[in-house]
């Protein structure tokens, strides 16, 4: 029996609906299993643009300091989307990464058996894939100086800087290691070193850092065969790590093996203070308070916030196998339903996820 | 009837095999049409490197310029992995582009019917594929400055530069629109401009072309979006445009969708000089000097060459039919052969092809 303090940022679109229904789910392990959680809700993105006039504000930020784990829904929407880059909702997500020290991203990708029909891939290619990668999430081109605008020789330019420093490679790839040390023990470091001097430190900091776990095998792979491979044949796949924009289309992009992006959850560890969960679906602005959205993307990323930050495993897996059981059962919600499947709504998803527990 | 230069460039491994069975189809074009084509022969790559000392020789670079157009097959192999970045084979290539200004890579991405069993995805996602990714070739984190590493405060660091000029992007973003007007007349131009400030500007650039397009639609997405889309309903496509290192990632993710990269030719358009041709795929090496590579991407590439560069639309076509034709027949080279299929040789597969055509 714990007692925990969660920061739940909701966001804007359907991160309203989603962590509502995430936060539910918590309540029901409380009770259950006798812990004391205790919500803390914070103004993020387009919400905290409209109400505070920046993207985070600093009561967000202190909420999240004091919290032992943060809940994120999703951030954005046409709304905000002419806004100068300083007022637009991502970058409330982009300043929290970089405060929280959020360095490593961890996003699963599990085939689920009575989901199958929904991939557009076929059967024999993604049965039994079950990768995780772990993309860094505050360096590279997302926050490397300069970034800009300039007019030179009247000529006009933009540039964005891809900069890591030796220390954010050796700790993510590290993170990377630990992680498969505990899976299937192999590690693919993702990178474009035939043309990157950023990429060729990259893969000269990965050997090294294999030398502290021999029990685990590296392999280097470019990232134009990572995107070829990870469809091609996915189930080759443990851990993948790579920089932050790679990642950032690698993982989107495994997202559809599955073929349910609102399936997917994800976890960002902070080099110290507390981690984010969130679901690696956007804000979904044309189905947003139609009580349509899929909350198991954010009630996974609960699970995994119980088992990785407060160390509760027999929690999470009871809200893991909870979520498989109604799958099996045939609940779905619109995004993953089959022709002739009858569709439910979020809250129905909820509740009947919280009686399964 | 007309007179072409045509530099062939094989490079190494099977690039070697595949530009050999090309040259082959296009004398038969030579014989059949009437025409006359002078083939020079140039060494790039690991194959330079090893001869010459540098991968992109000067005489190469005129024999390029003295013609009117150039066929590569391809460069690379883990003999010159281990290489200085200056004297690794991509090195060449990476030379070649820049040297040659080409600016625009066009990538073709179509369904193949008699293929369809080779691709990972679902016949229902792919069927009647037909998409063109053309991709900025000489801008971006390739070339931009500066690149390399260097120690600050103790601190080791490596650094890319993504640079885009405005006119940069503003020549790709119209070729991509002039080659849409020829087509299904829709541009999607994928960038990231939720965090690029290059992309931002991209976009910019591209509503403004847009305006002289009135008859082709352009609509943007982000690239991890499309990283998604291309996999979910890759129909939507006809002409994407995107910068570089985007570019290099998505077309590779997109062969997959026809599950044989073997038969994906390329373009790469020069401001004013000859263009160059040359097949997705890479050099091989493990299967290298077997006999066994399929020549088909760099057939079509052959036939891109006769189209786009000498305007000889009836001899391109020619010998795109005798492709569907050979493999309507049933003909597989080992890297498209389903189980139980037959399977030719890299000769053969030419030699059926020019009794085709
Ligand atoms: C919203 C955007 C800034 C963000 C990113 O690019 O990191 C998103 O795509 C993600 O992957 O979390
Ligand atoms: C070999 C490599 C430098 C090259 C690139 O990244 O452009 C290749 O992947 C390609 O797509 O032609």
């Amino acid at each position: 029996m714990g007692s925990y303090r969660i920061a739940v940022l909701p966001g804007d679109g359907i991160g309203k609906e989603v962590t509502r229904g995430a936060v539910e789910i918590l309540k029901t392990i409380e009770t259950r299993f006798g812990h004391q959680f205790e919500f803390e809700f914070g103004l993020i993105g387009g919400a905290a643009i409209d109400q505070k006039g920046t993207p985070l504000p600093d009561e967000t930020l202190a909420i999240c300091h004091e919290s032992d784990a943060i809940l994120l829904g999703a951030v954005g929407g046409p709304k905000w989307d002419r806004n100068p880059a300083h007022l637009r909702p991502e970058k409330g997500l982009l300043q929290i990464r970089k405060e929280m020290n959020l360095f490593a991203n961890l996003r699963p990708v599990k085939f689920y058996d009575s989901l199958m029909d929904s991939s557009p891939l076929k059967k024999e290619v993604i049965q039994g894939v079950d990768l995780l990668i772990v993309r860094e999430l505050t360096g590279g081109l997302y926050f490397g100086k300069p970034s800009g605008r300039m007019v030179e020789n009247g000529e006009e330019k933009a540039v964005d800087t891809l900069l890591y420093k030796k220390e954010e490679i050796k700790r993510i790839v590290k993170a990377a290691f630990e992680l498969a040390r505990k899976r299937k023990k192999k590690v693919t470091s993702v990178d474009k070193a035939n043309v990157l001097e950023s990429s060729r430190m990259w893969r000269e900091i990965a050997e090294e850092v294999a030398q502290e776990f021999p029990d685990v095998t590296l392999e280097h792979m470019l990232v134009d065969n990572a995107a070829m491979q990870l469809i091609r044949s996915p189930q080759q796949f443990d851990v993948i790590v790579t920089e932050n924009m790679f990642g950032d289309i690698l993982s989107d992009e495994a997202s559809m093996l599955t073929g349910s992006l609102g399936m997917l959850p994800s976890a960002s560890l902070s080099t110290s203070g507390p981690s984010l969960y969130e679901p690696i679906h956007g804000s979904a602005p044309d189905i947003a308070g139609q009580n349509k959205a899929n909350p198991i993307a954010t009630i996974l990323s609960a699970a995994m916030m119980l088992r990785l930050s407060f160390g509760l495993s027999e929690e999470a897996d009871a809200i893991e196998k909870a979520v498989q059981q109604v799958l099996a059962a045939g609940l779905r919600t619109a995004d993953i339903a089959q022709k002739g499947q009858r569709v439910v709504s979020t809250d129905e998803m909820v509740n009947e996820i919280k009686a399964t527990i």
